[in-house]
This record gives structure tokens, sequence and C-alpha cells, in this order.
């Protein structure tokens, strides 16, 4: 850590700085230079929080060195996680292909759609039981019904399914149902909902937030690993600016900064992103193209009658189609799509 | 609802839309221009989502016409909301200043530094026992012990307490201590959290998520409104935008957009806006003068060693003499500030 | 336009403003809600500015139906436009291949570029002569010299050459050396240079900037078009975020939003989008991968030593075997990649 | 400047950066940690661009220690510039009171408005006679014209004009008329009319760009102040964010700010931060609570006509109450307002 001070500050502050450094074990480094003293601070910085040097008159600002993340960084881990679940892989030269309704809406719905993504080249489904929705008047989920409906579309399709988890009460039931854990872009910060998937054996798929830095994002993965949990897997959705033409700006650069800082995978979620279906599939394909170890794509046999997300969602047959071509962008990487 | 239809669609997708729009029990007009076919809905919008109409293929766009809140919305109750607290009120010519640690470090430093802001003119006291933090590896809180704190410094002032609340199982303890509930930027849109906090018989402080628009905002005010408590206070924190120099941009604007939009109270947080001492007396100024019920300021007996936020708390003698300046203000408003 | 009116506005308001749409020479349409009355004018409603409205007492808001713009949308044209420059195409089919050092900093390493690239299967060379600079103590550029060595690396390249324009006293200029003009995101709304261009007879990019809507792009687009010149090409190239982790934030979606709105070619700037060169590849192959007609790529023979934008400079080598990968992208999406 | 360098850097390479750091005059300072190896370069770090080290293969990151800014900096001078023109003051506690209609439309409009808000304490008139306008079709203004019907109104009201300059190539024309020559958000990155206006003896108002960091805004004052003209006035004017209430993000903590790092004095303009005439009054007290030195307010005799920017402009009559209530704030922060 880089602390530097106020011009024209006093010997006796500067004593002061170097006091508290040590006090947290590590070593001060004083260098005075023409018009700014600075001290560097010699050891491991993520003791040392740097508002306890900001908070000091003499402190113009502090500079941190190394990265707060640690578990999830590549530094700690050269290799790339791979995640299997059921045998499907999300990593390691598989695109992975999540697909499925915004919302199940019921039990012949899930087994319809399941059915249709699986025989298209789907590895995963999809589907919201718990739905975080903006108004309190909107549509809010089957609850367990929903996930009930997944484990029947995951014995029809031999599919593993991902679903959203909203409160720290629901754990248990939404483990008993789901083979891969969603928390939304809502609860990126949820702590203590990050700390409970922490504790599982189960891979969770943690979604950006929705106004995340790269490195808080990172941050809350490290929340998950310190619990004990690796297998996590990144998803991004879009960030919000200034633009209105798309629902959120899909920060397709987050895949290739975060393969560089983070061994864990990254997927994207396109149709979030734009909350439009004529452009899930050219970002779908730009995702793949820089680098995305995963799409996950909403689908519904009605987008019209859909309970929530329905103009962002592909019909079965658009989706089957869309899979061909960005099968075609996958082998240009030289990776297998889902498993199409 | 207004419904704008791409150019060239024809007569049967026209017939289409009107049929959906009269299934939610609404009237179709429908006006044929020279370039675009626009429909209007007439009737209570509400009762339908946009997205059931922008997943429809001949749809160009969708407008609303009516705000999708309505219990926190001035049309809806035209007098200001004020709430009153132990005596203490939050709005209806009352500036309400709230002041108090960013954590609570223990019994000794809540007593002291509530004994210190209520001689200075504190109206209420506020301090985390429950502290969401970025990292996993910082402090979290003193959990019940902080709560306890709080209910002692509650008694030696008499003034009403403020304190977060972050997880649905947390409800009834923190519930047993709290006057006033808290729901942090980071939980605005946890709507579980809103819905408990909405079913409470306690006046409820909303801050607004990093980058929640003002809409969503109130979408959220009307979670906890629609479960039965209208005792909510709306607090501007500072939205995230490029600007780096503060930690948010503290979002002044909103002030006199909510008290056009809604009769809720609002209040500043200048202290988390900005994350610097200095900056903390300039805006809780403005935001006095932009007609704000009250500023929440971070105040500490000894910055340099809080275990959080130390850089933007201000010392006890530092508050004071702030007191005495935004006083002088709030009189030019025709205001009260606290018990000051 | 749609006029949505306070609740509660009297009739001789309502009339009031049906007689201003009438003075515009467009009709009014009142329809009385419950809850609000709401006034459509039918015609072309450019003819009216929203403001006229806005400024009403009674007017609560007001809703554009029709695009701002005309002669760059797709509705005006219904075929892609496509570009050739000396036998060079951006568009129908050909992804161009713009490539060159962010400065031109002399003869020798201008021709040298040049012609690396040129072998590589470039289509287009780049380089700046003017530079806009934010600090007024860096390097501004050479100038007329400049565009000298542009003159002579297109000799012997055969590669027509782009450079940018920043000053309306330097469009004789830089219009006697360059075959295409740039128009840097700065400028984007310098509104005297692009009435300037929109009379020459030469193909502008126009690039996006930092924080313009897509709307504000197109209607900047058609400043050009309305004075004549229609061969534009669009540049995105990263807008201005929160994130940090890159420069700006490239907007990929930008791309297949363009191509549905409008009839322009769309091109990619992955080197100023996120500054780093390790983030260009993944970012001209998610372009490519999205629908652009267009790559442009920083290349310098030592980027170390760069008088301006090395991080994010490749060296010749680094860009012959990145332009062997983007092929393979371009061919999966049925296209060709420059002269490679 | 400190350069970080990536884990596992070799001697080599070390000692690269060193002689790079002593090529431009400066002491190269290396310290290895367990984890990083960090050089100091100590001496004047503005000579070299933290470019020229991002750019180097083995380089992590690159700190600026010092401020890219010099002569508008506080370090440079610690007194605050106060400008005075024509008798009226900008600053030294004076908040100045800039009022006029947003575009001038003619003699007698002009002359009217300049009277009516002379008489109510304004101590500047401001009036635009080339506007930029994002529509190519929209109105722009009425050039010399314009210009002719300001000084008109400076010779019947006494008070200085204040007037946008667009275009280097309109300087000695706009120089001829106005007392104040204003740089507009979308210039304030047009570099070569910077350099213009700091060649000028002559205030110049320098607006905020739309998403322009304080940082680079300061640095387009030094622009202008490095060319010899030290008599700049920052206007803040909103900030684009996600938010569309408001037409921008009024940025009020930006006024303390550039107080503390800069001795030039900061105006607002809540007219264009906000685009609502509601909002005008409470933004303007904000600022004055803030610590602005002058707050700039269109002012329109018929805004339902106005040619331009009707919607946010305030009548004469609501001016001259609204100046009444912000005195009091003035006075309370222990100034003086305007000529009021």
């Amino acid at each position: 850590m880089i602390i530097v001070l106020k011009a024209g500050t006093a010997g006796r502050e500067i004593a002061q700085v170097e006091e508290k450094i040590k006090s947290y074990g590590l070593t001060a480094h004083v260098s005075r230079g023409v018009e700014r003293t600075i001290i560097g601070a010699i050891g491991d910085e993520r003791k040392m929080q740097p508002e306890a040097f900001e908070g000091m008159e003499c402190v113009e600002k502090v500079l941190r060195i190394l990265k707060p993340y640690k578990i999830v960084s590549r530094d700690f881990q050269k290799e790339d996680t791979v995640v299997t679940v059921r045998g499907q892989r999300i990593g390691g030269g598989t695109v992975a292909l999540f697909a499925g309704p915004c919302s199940v809406e019921g039990r012949e719905m899930m087994l319809g759609i399941g059915e249709k993504v699986a025989s298209s080249g789907a590895s995963f489904l999809r589907g919201g039981a718990f739905k975080p929705r903006t108004s309190p008047y909107a549509f809010q989920g089957l609850g367990e019904e929903g996930l009930r409906c997944l484990a029947e579309a995951r014995e029809a399709t031999g599919l593993p399914v991902a679903t959203e988890l909203m409160d720290p009460r629901d754990i248990d039931l939404v483990g008993r149902y789901a083979d891969v854990i969603q928390i939304g872009a809502r609860n990126m910060q949820n702590f203590r909902l990050l700390t409970e998937v922490g504790r599982l054996d189960k891979p969770v798929i943690l979604k950006r937030g929705m106004s995340a830095t790269i490195m808080e994002w990172l941050m809350s993965a490290e929340y998950i690993a310190s619990e004990g949990n690796r297998q996590i897997i990144l998803c991004e959705r879009g960030v919000r600016t200034f633009e209105t033409a798309t629902r959120n700006t899909f920060d397709v650069s987050a895949i290739p900064v975060l393969k560089s800082l983070s061994h864990l995978p990254v997927i994207a979620d396109p149709s979030h992103a734009t909350g439009k279906m004529s452009l899930v599939e050219p970002l779908a394909a730009a995702a793949i193209a820089a680098g995305a170890d995963g799409v996950m794509v909403e689908v519904h046999h009605d987008p019209e009658t859909a309970l929530s997300d329905g103009p962002q969602s592909l019909r079965p047959e658009a989706f089957r189609e869309m899979v061909g071509r960005l099968k075609g962008i996958a082998v240009a990487m030289g990776k297998k799509l889902g498993n199409a």
C-alpha cells in the first residue's frame, strides 16, 4: 500500500503514519520527494483497510498495490477452474449452453421447453421458481411447485437444472431440487446469502450486480470461496449506463478481463443484458468470440404470453437455428458448444 | 399505455393487439397515422405489463402513461407524510438530524458519541450492528451486542435509534431494539426483506440503491407500503457514476423530484455519498437547501481508528460546529434543524 | 407525438394544447382517460420540438412516436450502404481492416508499419497527424508533415488512408491528403465540423462520443447526411461507465442495434475502447461476431516508445497472428476479412 | 509515479524500467516486496506519460502521485481567483447571478428580459447567439444579429454579457461583442477552441463536459491557462448518468471538490442540469449552500414559445421571487447575491 501525504506534512505526522503501519505488522518505507512525501507499507496489505489511513488529516490518498481478493485470483490458482455437473462441463474447451424459460409457469410448459432445448443442444436447463420483480404487483414465481417442475424436466432430459435463490431461508428447499444455484444481479452483494451458498457443495452462478465493478464482483466471489465452495461461475449480464436503446449495456470486455484476473469460468446472459430477442444471437456470438465459457438464453414456447421477460425470449425453433450458427463461432474458437 | 406498431403492420396483427388489450379489461383505441399506427389502451394500465406487448412481433415500442407505483405517489396522498418517533419528527418543517458512528464498536464508545451528538442537537442516533462489507475479511459488526449498546444509548439520551437490517432472519432481533429500521443501498431490491419490513409497525429508512432510478426506488417503497407499513423515509446517498473524485455522486436533484412525485419524507446521507469528511458539511447544506427533511451524518470520536468508514466521519466537535452553520440554512428555508 | 396532461387539467388548457398542435400543421386527437387526458398529435412530428409542449404548465410528459433522424434511418433506405474507397470495401460482406499507429511519428515509421500491416491483410491504413490530447503538455501530432507521411505510405502500399480532422480550419489541408476523414469521439457533437464534412465528397468515420446515446450518434450522422454526404461510417469505441478495469466500456450491443436502426456501415475500435493490448483481439473478435463491418486496430513497431497510446498498440507480428484468428470468425459469419 | 510490476518480473526487465525512468530525468527507487516489486520515480512526474510504462510487458499498473494539472491547482496558487468584469464580481464573497434567455430571439425580447432580470438583481446577462443543437433541423441561433442584441442589452442595463463561442473561426466576431465567453459542455475538450480562448484577455466560462471527470475538466482549464488566460470560471451543469427523471444529474459535490483542488471560481447552471423549471430553484439553492460562486439561470418572457429550452426557463416574475429566497441562502453563507 502506498500512502501519499499532503504537501507540507510535518515529521511528527509522518511518524504517526509509520507507527500505524507497524501496528498492522507491516514495514513502513518513507520516501521524501520534492512535492510530496510518500510512504510504502511493505508486507501483506490485505491486513490493513485503506480507510484506516484515509481518515488521517495528513493523508492525501492511499493506493493499493495488491488485489483485495485472493482465493479467486489467477495468482492463487494458475489453471482454469472447470465445473462439471452430471457430466456437463462449463469451461475447459466447452461453451456450456443454458436454456429455458425465465419463469417456470407449469409442468407441461417446463417439460415441453426442456425437451425442445435439450434436443437442440442445450447442456443445462434453466427456469426461475422464485422471481425478483421490481413491482410488488407482478408475478413472483411458483415457488416449490416450480422447483418440482424443474426436477421433472431434469428426469425427462437428463440435463442438470439451474435456478435462482433469493432468500437465505429458502436454501434447504432450493438446494434439494437444484443442481446449480443462481445468485441474481440484485443479490450480488447480499453478503448473508453469499455466505450461505459458500457452505454448500453445489456450483453457484454469481451474476454481476447492475453497477458492480469487476473488482466488487470478484470480492463477492471471494465471499463464497472463503466459506469453502469453489465451484463458482461468474455470469456477465450487462451493466447500467446512460444508454436506453438496450435494457443494460452488455460489458463484453468483462469476459477477457475476468479470464485474466481469475481462474473461474465466465458465462454470459445476453437475454437479460439486452431485453430484446433480436439482440440475443449477436450478443451470444460476441460473448463466445470474446472467450466465454457458456451462454444462458431464455426460451419460451410463446413469448407473447410469457409471465415474465417475454420480449427477450426466443421461440424453441429460433433457438435451434441460433445454436447452429453459434456452433460455427465456437468451432472457430477451437471449442465445443454444449451438446450441439 | 400507448403501443406503437412497426411501419407496415397488417390489420390482422392490429386486431391481435386489440384483443390482448381487451383480455386485460381495458379498451383499445386505434389511431392510424401516416408513418405509424398507434394503439391506446384506456383503463387501469397497471393491470398490464408492458412486456406482454413488447414480446409481440409487430410492436415497435410501448409507452407507459401512468406511474407504476400507487400508494407512495403524490396522486394517492396529497399531503406530506410526517414520521414521528418518540417525539422526534422527520418532515413537516423539521429537518431531522441523525448522527452517530458508522459501526457500533462498543458500549463506552456508543454512549460517548451518543451523548455528544445529542447535546449538539441531533434528534436521532444511528449506528450499525450488522454491517454489509465488500470484503469477507473486514469487520462485520458486533451483532446483538451492538444492538444492546444502541438501546443503552437511547436510554441515556432519550433519542430514538436507527440501525440497519440485512437479513430477514434477523427481523425479530433488530425489531426488538431499533426504533427505526434502515434498509441499506445494497438491499434496496432485496424484495423479501422489503416485504418483511412492510409487515412491521415501525418506520423504515429506505436507502437508494447504488444505481437505482428514482422510479425503481419508489417501486421498492411501494413493496413496503403494499404490505401495510406506510412510515417510509427515503434516503438519498449518492449514485454510481464515472466520477472517481467522490465515492458516489450525490444526486441532490432527487430530493425535489421525490418531493413532487411522492408524499414520503426524504433525507440525505452526505457521509456515504462522498466518503470524505471535508465534503459532509457542504453536501448536508446543499441537501437542506434543496428541501430535504433530514440529514444523516457519521460521527466518530477518533476517525483514524474507526473500524469502518473513518475517512468520512466527523469528530464530535466538528459535528457541533457544523450543526451551528446548518441551522442557518434550515432557518433560511423556514425550518427547524433537529433539536438544535 | 403523445402529450400526457397532468391530472385535473381544465378544458381551457386542453384547448391551448390543441391550438398549439394545429399551429404546427398537425392534427390534435384528445383522449380522456380516468386518470389522465392524453393528446395525440397526428402528422409529421419532426416539425415540432417536444420542448415546445414540455414548457406548458399543464403538461406532464411528452412522448415521441417517430425517430428524430431521417436520412440515416433504415426506414429511409432499406438496403445497406456499402462504402468503397480505392477498391477497398466497408460493408457488403467485407469486414474492413483498418490498421496503423495511433500517431504518425515520422516517415520511416509510417512506411514500416504501413507495409507490415498491408502484408498481413489490412485494407486501410490509419494514423493521426492532429491529436486531441487531454493534456496541453502532451504530444499534439506532426500536423501536415504527418499527413505527407500518410500519403507516402498510401503510395507504397496502395491502401487508402484514414486520419482525424479536429478543426474546421484544417478541412482543406486534411482533405488534400486523406481518403477517409475521421471525426473523433470528442468532436461527435462539434456541429460546425459535422456540417463542414457533410459538404465533402469523401467518406467520414464518425466515432461515438464518450457518453453519446445511439440516438444522439445517429443525429450527428444526420447532420453530415443533411448536407449531402452520405458516405458515413459509424465507429463504436466504447462509452464511459463506472467500470475502471477498462478505459471505456465497449458497447458491443450498439453494433446490432445500429444495423437495425440505420443502413450505415458500423465498425469497431477495440484499441481505444479498452486501452489494453491484451484485450484488442477478444474485442475485435466479439465485434465481428456481433456483425461489425470493420475493425480498426492500433499497431506500433515499438509500443514502449510510442508517443501516444502505446499500451493499447499491437506489434506487427502480434497483429499478423491476430488477423489469422479473426479471419476464422469472419468466415464463420460468412464474410471476408480485409485483404486477409 | 509508482510503477507496480507483475509477479515474477526478472531483474533484466526491472533494469529496463529503471533505465526508462532515468531517460526522463527522474530517479528510480526499486522496492522488492513479497508479492510484487514496485518502482518509484522520484522527480517531476509530469514529464512522463503513464502510458510510456503501461505499454511495457512487465508492468501491472502505474499510479500517479502528482496531479497532472498545475497552473489551475490550489497548490500553485493558494488564494481564490476572483473575476471582476465591468464592476461585477464572481467569487470573493459574491455569488454572481447570470440570467437571460437560452437563445437570443430578437432585439425587443433581449432588451425586455435584460431589463427585468437586471431590476431583480442579476449581475450578468446571458443569451446564446450560436446554439449547439442535437438536431440539424432545429433553430441554430441568430448569429451576429444576436450578438448585436446582447450589446444593446448591455448598454441598456449596464450589465456585462456572456455568450457562447462554438467555432474557432468566430473568435474575433464573438470577442468583439461579449464580455465573458462561454465554452459549452460539448466543446469542453475541443482543444483548438480552448487554445484560442487561452490567448484572449477576457474571462472564459468553461462548462463541464457531459461525462467529464473533474480531473479532465481541470486539464481543459489548464489548456486555457497554459496559453496565458487565467480568468477562468468553471461551470457545473450536470453529468450524464442512468437516471432519466432529470435531463442530467447535477453533481453538487463537484463544487466543494473543485474549491479544494483549484483556486478558480465555480458557478452552477441548474437550468441545463435538470431541464425542468420546477427544479431550478432547489438546485440553485443547493449550489449556493455547497459554496458556489455564482448561478446561471435561464429566463424567458414566454417559455411556451421559446425557440430553445423553454421547459427549463423561468418567467421574469418567477425569477424575481426566486432571487428573494436565494438571497436568504447566500446570506446564511455569509455572502452577497449578485446585485440583489
